[in-house]
């Protein structure tokens, strides 16, 4: 048996847009940004969370890259959840050290990763036989 | 002074892939769907409530559409909501009787919509003076 959840809501841009998108949706949600956006070497930044502990972030993409939204499937067992949901019709697009990226039906991207926030897993998970 | 909340996250596709894309959702997230789909003439159908009140949606869209993820920012006033994202930074896409979409400075679609779920939209909505 292992759990998963929607843990993170992201939305990606390339630099030519990041920042101008950033400080749009940081101004959106009246939240804060951190002082230097996103380090290099880690192209995340957090938001806010959603009611219900629902991550939201910004990702910085690779130049050229189109804009998106991507949702995270969170786990406590990557390969298991994985397994899950290509049998459910999802494909690998790419296997990462600690995550997925995969594919639904139709096209759209998504990934699974590991546990993000313990707390919220725990409360909000879903156990799978 | 006006309220909004991220009310929807919406997983959209066109009809060739959407039938597909619906069932695999629905696995993915163990919820049922209903019998027939969505109608015809209101292209939404509702998977289920992420904890914190926030609805996850399928939209059918029209044929070729490329499918993608947007956000619905929920709110008691529409007119005064995307005045206010207009003046971050976001633009208008398309104007219609009861809701807005718009584009991120980036580029990426979100629709401003009325309330959807009063009692999650009071328990949950920022408001902006």
């Amino acid at each position: 048996m292992h759990r998963s959840r929607i843990g993170v809501v992201l939305i990606d841009h390339p630099p030519e847009s990041y920042d101008a998108a950033a400080a749009f949706w940081a101004g959106a949600r009246g939240s804060e940004r951190g002082p230097d956006g996103p380090p290099a070497e880690n192209p995340y930044e957090s938001l806010d969370r959603l009611p219900g502990g629902v991550m939201l972030e910004l990702q910085r993409l690779g130049p050229g890259t189109p804009p998106r939204v991507h949702l995270d499937l969170e786990t406590d067992d990557v390969p298991a959840e994985v397994a899950r949901v290509v049998a459910l019709g999802a494909r690998v697009v790419e296997e990462h050290e600690s995550y997925t990226v995969l594919a639904d039906p139709g096209g759209v991207p998504f990934c699974v990763v590991p546990v993000q926030r313990a707390e919220d897993f725990e409360r909000h998970a879903t156990t799978w036989p």
